[in-house]
């Protein structure tokens, strides 16, 4: 499969790396078309890793990973023809963040999600949120972790859900871990794990964690 | 121990049950003194439950539970002469949830929150955050559900942080499974975590589960 990877930062380059390792096509995509970053990552990585543009890399993949941060990916997405974006997946990883005055401030929050203005901004795309509970090395190698912790998945349309459960399996997520929150109105509830997974860095002093719902039955 | 909880609704009379059941002696406060859901529960409950209003029950309390919704809290707690609360522990576990146009809103969220709203308007009290994560029955008994689930505390006093992971230990939370997330500000997260909570009730279909933070080390 082709994938674009939209976001050459630590998040972008583990997601494509670990597509390329399980045999993919991936274009690291850029606002520049030579990112160093980019470049480099794409030498590093050999046979099947490219690089372009942010509009090259989403014309080349089949499905499109929005690993740019949740505030800039409308502009990121905007900078695309809507053609190199229509009818396909995409898999929003990111978190609306920023840092104001020392303070973590999201926005949207609560009222809104990434994952949703994505979705209506680009309507003839299919939105899968997913894996932004997590730090990026997890996102790719679950058993880095004990237990059976899980992942979840938000979005409108159901046969995108079950392709992106497929790639988290081959990321090593097993379908039971992989909690269906509901359509892409759930991001909301996703995105707003983001302090108390701040919080937990904080406590536990390395970001190798992720929560297990436990249930009665 | 003697215990004010504030609030007759189904957390605060649940609570109320369980410090009753350990020996404790309570006080169901509500706004008006002969509350018919405050009457029923302390005649239910026998030697040592009592009820009264909000100020009384404060009065009565060496602890003040905080168990009306948070967006009265303060309200709630303006009622009571500040001469009740001065110096005692104040145990938040609210969420500041209302429905409107059949949506949940939070208020405050992300750049405030209930546990500090009342540290900052009562600052004689020593506030701590907890609980507020699950469901009341589950508060009270956790073996309800499986694994090692946790449960977060917030405050700014180390020594009330103690008191309640005591009182956690009594209601059958081991202190290993009490994560103390930090300072009143980090109530913000464990308040955040509401969307989460009430997509996955929807999920599951019950509210007898909670999260397991899994690490790696």
């Amino acid at each position: 499969m082709r994938y674009a990877v939209l976001g050459t930062g630590e998040v972008g380059r583990t997601l494509g790396g670990k597509l390329i390792e399980l045999g993919h096509e991936v274009s690291l995509g850029s606002r520049v078309k030579d990112n160093p970053a980019a470049v480099e990552w794409a030498d590093s990585m050999g046979p099947g890793a490219g690089h372009g543009t942010f509009a090259e890399a989403a014309a080349f993949g089949e499905v499109v990973v929005n690993a740019v941060g949740g505030r800039v990916a409308l502009t990121v997405l905007r900078s695309v023809d809507e053609e190199h974006l229509d009818g396909k997946i995409v898999l929003d990883v990111s978190n609306p963040i920023a840092f104001e005055e020392g303070q973590v401030r999201l926005a949207p929050v609560e009222s809104d999600s990434v994952g949703e203005q994505i979705q209506r901004a680009f309507p003839n795309t299919r939105v899968v949120k997913s894996l932004n509970t997590i730090n990026c090395y997890l996102m790719v190698d679950p058993a880095m972790v004990p237990g059976e912790h899980q992942i979840f998945v938000s979005g409108e349309d159901q046969s995108a859900k079950e392709q992106v459960t497929a790639l988290l399996g081959e990321f090593g997520w097993p379908p039971h871990r992989v909690i269906d929150l509901g359509g892409i109105r759930t991001a909301r509830a996703a995105e707003m794990m983001l302090p108390l997974w701040l919080t937990l860095f904080q406590h536990i002093g390395h970001p190798e964690f992720n929560v297990e719902v436990r249930r009665a039955r």
